[in-house]
Protein backbone atom coordinates (compact mmCIF):
# COMPACT_ATOMS: atom_id res chain seq x y z
CA UNK A 1 0.00 0.00 0.00
CA UNK A 2 1.09 3.96 -0.49
CA UNK A 3 -0.22 6.21 1.36
CA UNK A 4 -2.13 9.29 0.09
CA UNK A 5 -0.22 11.97 -0.59
CA UNK A 6 -2.34 14.48 0.49
CA UNK A 7 -3.84 12.05 3.29
CA UNK A 8 -1.26 9.81 3.77
CA UNK A 9 -1.51 7.19 6.39
CA UNK A 10 -1.81 3.54 6.26
CA UNK A 11 -4.03 3.08 9.59
CA UNK A 12 -7.25 2.58 7.26
CA UNK A 13 -9.00 -0.29 8.45
CA UNK A 14 -9.56 -2.37 5.01
CA UNK A 15 -13.33 -4.35 5.15
CA UNK A 16 -13.86 -7.49 3.76
CA UNK A 17 -16.11 -6.49 0.46
CA UNK A 18 -19.46 -8.24 0.24
CA UNK A 19 -22.00 -7.98 -2.82
CA UNK A 20 -23.97 -5.23 -2.11
CA UNK A 21 -21.48 -2.99 -0.60
CA UNK A 22 -22.53 -0.92 -4.08
CA UNK A 23 -26.14 0.66 -3.92
CA UNK A 24 -26.67 2.45 -6.93
CA UNK A 25 -29.84 5.26 -7.20
CA UNK A 26 -31.15 6.53 -10.70
CA UNK A 27 -32.54 9.88 -9.67
CA UNK A 28 -35.21 9.11 -12.56
CA UNK A 29 -36.18 5.91 -11.01
CA UNK A 30 -36.42 7.42 -7.39
CA UNK A 31 -39.90 7.35 -5.84
CA UNK A 32 -41.65 10.98 -5.66
CA UNK A 33 -41.80 11.83 -1.60
CA UNK A 34 -45.02 13.59 -1.16
CA UNK A 35 -44.29 17.62 0.73
CA UNK A 36 -45.17 20.56 1.82
CA UNK A 37 -43.92 22.93 -0.87
CA UNK A 38 -45.29 20.82 -3.48
CA UNK A 39 -42.24 20.78 -5.47
CA UNK A 40 -40.51 16.96 -6.73
CA UNK A 41 -38.63 16.05 -4.17
CA UNK A 42 -36.58 12.32 -4.00
CA UNK A 43 -34.45 11.16 -1.63
CA UNK A 44 -31.59 9.28 -2.85
CA UNK A 45 -29.34 9.08 0.36
CA UNK A 46 -30.53 8.79 3.99
CA UNK A 47 -27.83 7.45 6.38
CA UNK A 48 -27.27 8.97 9.77
CA UNK A 49 -24.88 10.84 8.72
CA UNK A 50 -26.34 13.26 5.95
CA UNK A 51 -29.59 12.89 3.75
CA UNK A 52 -29.47 13.81 -0.13
CA UNK A 53 -32.17 14.87 -1.94
CA UNK A 54 -33.01 15.68 -5.15
CA UNK A 55 -35.59 18.77 -6.37
CA UNK A 56 -36.97 19.26 -9.69
CA UNK A 57 -38.73 23.62 -9.33
CA UNK A 58 -40.68 24.24 -11.69
CA UNK A 59 -40.21 28.21 -13.42
CA UNK A 60 -41.70 30.27 -10.67
CA UNK A 61 -42.42 27.71 -8.16
CA UNK A 62 -40.52 27.92 -4.82
CA UNK A 63 -40.14 26.21 -1.27
CA UNK A 64 -41.98 27.77 1.37
CA UNK A 65 -39.37 29.68 3.54
CA UNK A 66 -38.42 27.19 6.46
CA UNK A 67 -35.44 26.43 9.09
CA UNK A 68 -33.78 23.24 8.89
CA UNK A 69 -32.20 22.08 12.34
CA UNK A 70 -29.08 20.88 10.31
CA UNK A 71 -27.10 22.56 8.57
CA UNK A 72 -27.67 22.32 4.77
CA UNK A 73 -26.01 22.83 1.42
CA UNK A 74 -27.54 23.04 -2.04
CA UNK A 75 -25.95 21.90 -5.65
CA UNK A 76 -27.65 23.63 -8.50
CA UNK A 77 -27.28 20.93 -11.06
CA UNK A 78 -29.29 22.10 -13.22
CA UNK A 79 -31.26 25.92 -14.02
CA UNK A 80 -31.37 29.19 -12.17
CA UNK A 81 -32.00 29.53 -8.51
CA UNK A 82 -32.60 32.45 -5.99
CA UNK A 83 -31.40 31.21 -2.59
CA UNK A 84 -32.49 33.36 0.12
CA UNK A 85 -31.05 32.62 3.58
CA UNK A 86 -31.60 35.41 6.76
CA UNK A 87 -31.20 38.52 5.07
CA UNK A 88 -28.77 37.75 1.82
CA UNK A 89 -31.13 36.82 -1.13
CA UNK A 90 -28.62 35.96 -4.22
CA UNK A 91 -29.06 34.08 -7.35
CA UNK A 92 -26.83 31.23 -8.38
CA UNK A 93 -26.60 28.80 -11.39
CA UNK A 94 -25.70 25.56 -12.39
CA UNK A 95 -22.72 23.74 -10.62
CA UNK A 96 -22.60 26.14 -7.56
CA UNK A 97 -22.86 25.01 -3.98
CA UNK A 98 -24.90 27.53 -1.33
CA UNK A 99 -23.81 26.77 2.37
CA UNK A 100 -27.24 27.70 4.59
CA UNK A 101 -26.50 27.40 8.36
CA UNK A 102 -28.66 25.19 10.40
CA UNK A 103 -31.50 27.26 12.40
CA UNK A 104 -31.70 30.32 9.38
CA UNK A 105 -34.64 30.48 8.00
CA UNK A 106 -33.98 30.07 4.50
CA UNK A 107 -35.48 29.10 0.95
CA UNK A 108 -35.18 28.19 -2.82
CA UNK A 109 -37.14 29.86 -5.86
CA UNK A 110 -36.40 29.64 -9.38
CA UNK A 111 -36.75 32.92 -11.15
CA UNK A 112 -35.20 31.05 -14.65
CA UNK A 113 -37.61 30.18 -17.69
CA UNK A 114 -36.28 26.21 -17.70
CA UNK A 115 -36.69 23.61 -14.73
CA UNK A 116 -34.08 23.85 -11.94
CA UNK A 117 -33.02 20.72 -10.44
CA UNK A 118 -30.92 21.16 -7.01
CA UNK A 119 -29.11 18.41 -4.71
CA UNK A 120 -29.95 19.25 -1.07
CA UNK A 121 -27.66 17.68 1.25
CA UNK A 122 -28.52 17.79 4.90
CA UNK A 123 -25.87 16.98 7.49
CA UNK A 124 -26.19 14.88 9.57
CA UNK A 125 -29.51 13.59 8.84
CA UNK A 126 -32.02 15.72 11.07
CA UNK A 127 -33.06 14.12 14.07
CA UNK A 128 -35.78 17.27 14.94
CA UNK A 129 -38.13 18.18 12.12
CA UNK A 130 -38.39 21.09 10.02
CA UNK A 131 -40.02 24.18 10.23
CA UNK A 132 -42.14 25.61 7.90
CA UNK A 133 -42.74 30.06 9.13
CA UNK B 1 -45.60 28.79 12.52
CA UNK B 2 -46.63 26.17 10.48
CA UNK B 3 -45.09 22.78 11.52
CA UNK B 4 -43.62 20.83 8.12
CA UNK B 5 -46.14 17.62 7.35
CA UNK B 6 -43.51 15.59 6.58
CA UNK B 7 -41.63 16.40 9.39
CA UNK B 8 -43.56 18.11 11.87
CA UNK B 9 -42.70 19.71 15.02
CA UNK B 10 -41.83 23.10 16.42
CA UNK B 11 -38.68 22.05 18.38
CA UNK B 12 -36.53 23.37 16.00
CA UNK B 13 -34.55 26.69 17.31
CA UNK B 14 -34.67 29.55 15.35
CA UNK B 15 -31.27 31.68 15.20
CA UNK B 16 -30.65 35.10 14.70
CA UNK B 17 -29.46 35.17 11.03
CA UNK B 18 -26.49 37.34 10.14
CA UNK B 19 -24.57 38.55 7.44
CA UNK B 20 -22.31 36.31 6.29
CA UNK B 21 -24.37 32.94 6.71
CA UNK B 22 -25.09 32.21 2.97
CA UNK B 23 -21.93 31.15 1.35
CA UNK B 24 -21.64 31.05 -2.26
CA UNK B 25 -19.19 28.73 -4.21
CA UNK B 26 -18.95 28.30 -7.88
CA UNK B 27 -17.33 25.12 -9.17
CA UNK B 28 -15.31 26.75 -11.53
CA UNK B 29 -13.86 29.57 -9.36
CA UNK B 30 -12.69 27.05 -6.91
CA UNK B 31 -8.64 26.16 -7.00
CA UNK B 32 -7.82 22.55 -7.91
CA UNK B 33 -6.10 20.76 -5.29
CA UNK B 34 -2.98 18.82 -6.43
CA UNK B 35 -3.91 14.80 -5.94
CA UNK B 36 -2.21 11.64 -6.44
CA UNK B 37 -4.63 10.61 -8.77
CA UNK B 38 -3.91 13.54 -11.35
CA UNK B 39 -7.39 14.37 -11.95
CA UNK B 40 -8.86 18.13 -11.35
CA UNK B 41 -10.05 18.16 -7.61
CA UNK B 42 -11.98 21.04 -6.40
CA UNK B 43 -13.25 20.85 -2.49
CA UNK B 44 -16.53 22.85 -2.44
CA UNK B 45 -17.55 21.86 1.04
CA UNK B 46 -15.44 21.16 3.92
CA UNK B 47 -17.52 20.82 7.18
CA UNK B 48 -16.82 18.04 10.55
CA UNK B 49 -20.07 16.70 9.34
CA UNK B 50 -18.61 16.07 5.81
CA UNK B 51 -16.64 17.30 2.50
CA UNK B 52 -17.82 17.82 -1.01
CA UNK B 53 -15.46 17.50 -3.39
CA UNK B 54 -16.06 18.27 -7.60
CA UNK B 55 -13.84 15.79 -9.69
CA UNK B 56 -13.56 16.31 -13.32
CA UNK B 57 -12.21 13.00 -15.33
CA UNK B 58 -11.19 13.04 -18.65
CA UNK B 59 -12.07 10.03 -21.00
CA UNK B 60 -9.90 7.16 -20.15
CA UNK B 61 -8.63 8.50 -16.51
CA UNK B 62 -9.05 7.19 -13.80
CA UNK B 63 -9.01 7.33 -9.88
CA UNK B 64 -6.21 4.49 -8.31
CA UNK B 65 -8.17 2.03 -6.59
CA UNK B 66 -8.28 3.14 -3.03
CA UNK B 67 -9.68 3.10 0.43
CA UNK B 68 -11.35 5.89 2.71
CA UNK B 69 -12.32 5.74 6.15
CA UNK B 70 -15.68 6.91 5.99
CA UNK B 71 -18.81 6.56 3.72
CA UNK B 72 -18.51 8.19 0.28
CA UNK B 73 -21.60 9.23 -2.13
CA UNK B 74 -20.85 9.49 -5.44
CA UNK B 75 -23.21 11.65 -7.59
CA UNK B 76 -22.71 11.81 -11.58
CA UNK B 77 -22.88 15.07 -12.90
CA UNK B 78 -22.03 14.76 -16.55
CA UNK B 79 -21.02 11.65 -18.18
CA UNK B 80 -20.13 8.19 -18.05
CA UNK B 81 -18.28 6.45 -14.50
CA UNK B 82 -17.49 3.33 -14.58
CA UNK B 83 -17.41 2.80 -10.25
CA UNK B 84 -15.58 -0.43 -8.65
CA UNK B 85 -16.54 -0.88 -5.13
CA UNK B 86 -14.96 -4.56 -3.97
CA UNK B 87 -15.76 -6.96 -6.49
CA UNK B 88 -18.53 -5.16 -8.12
CA UNK B 89 -18.22 -3.05 -10.85
CA UNK B 90 -20.94 -0.82 -12.85
CA UNK B 91 -21.39 1.87 -15.54
CA UNK B 92 -23.48 4.57 -14.63
CA UNK B 93 -24.94 7.75 -16.16
CA UNK B 94 -25.74 11.35 -15.09
CA UNK B 95 -28.04 11.80 -12.17
CA UNK B 96 -26.54 8.46 -10.73
CA UNK B 97 -26.00 8.22 -6.71
CA UNK B 98 -23.62 5.20 -5.97
CA UNK B 99 -22.67 4.57 -2.55
CA UNK B 100 -19.14 3.52 -1.32
CA UNK B 101 -19.22 2.26 2.18
CA UNK B 102 -16.09 2.99 4.67
CA UNK B 103 -13.13 0.50 4.14
CA UNK B 104 -14.13 -1.42 0.80
CA UNK B 105 -11.35 -0.84 -2.08
CA UNK B 106 -13.47 1.39 -4.80
CA UNK B 107 -12.36 3.68 -7.59
CA UNK B 108 -14.07 5.08 -10.64
CA UNK B 109 -13.07 5.53 -13.90
CA UNK B 110 -14.30 7.48 -17.21
CA UNK B 111 -15.08 5.08 -19.72
CA UNK B 112 -16.57 8.01 -22.30
CA UNK B 113 -15.46 9.72 -24.89
CA UNK B 114 -16.30 13.04 -22.70
CA UNK B 115 -15.33 14.55 -19.63
CA UNK B 116 -16.42 13.07 -16.92
CA UNK B 117 -17.79 15.11 -13.48
CA UNK B 118 -18.87 13.71 -10.07
CA UNK B 119 -19.57 14.99 -6.70
CA UNK B 120 -17.49 13.36 -4.13
CA UNK B 121 -19.59 13.24 -0.70
CA UNK B 122 -17.60 12.04 2.41
CA UNK B 123 -19.61 11.92 5.50
CA UNK B 124 -18.62 13.21 7.83
CA UNK B 125 -15.35 14.85 7.23
CA UNK B 126 -12.71 11.76 7.69
CA UNK B 127 -10.09 12.38 10.60
CA UNK B 128 -7.96 9.48 9.18
CA UNK B 129 -6.70 9.09 6.01
CA UNK B 130 -7.24 7.35 2.50
CA UNK B 131 -4.66 4.94 1.74
CA UNK B 132 -3.98 4.01 -1.93
CA UNK B 133 -3.46 0.36 -3.13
Amino acid sequence: MVADEELGGDSVKVLPARLGDMIVTEVSAAPVRPNPHGVESKTIYDCEQGQIVHLTIRPGQGLKKHITPVDVAFYVVEGECEVEIGEEKERVGPDTLVESPAGIPHTLRNPGASQLRVLVMKLPRPVEKSVLL
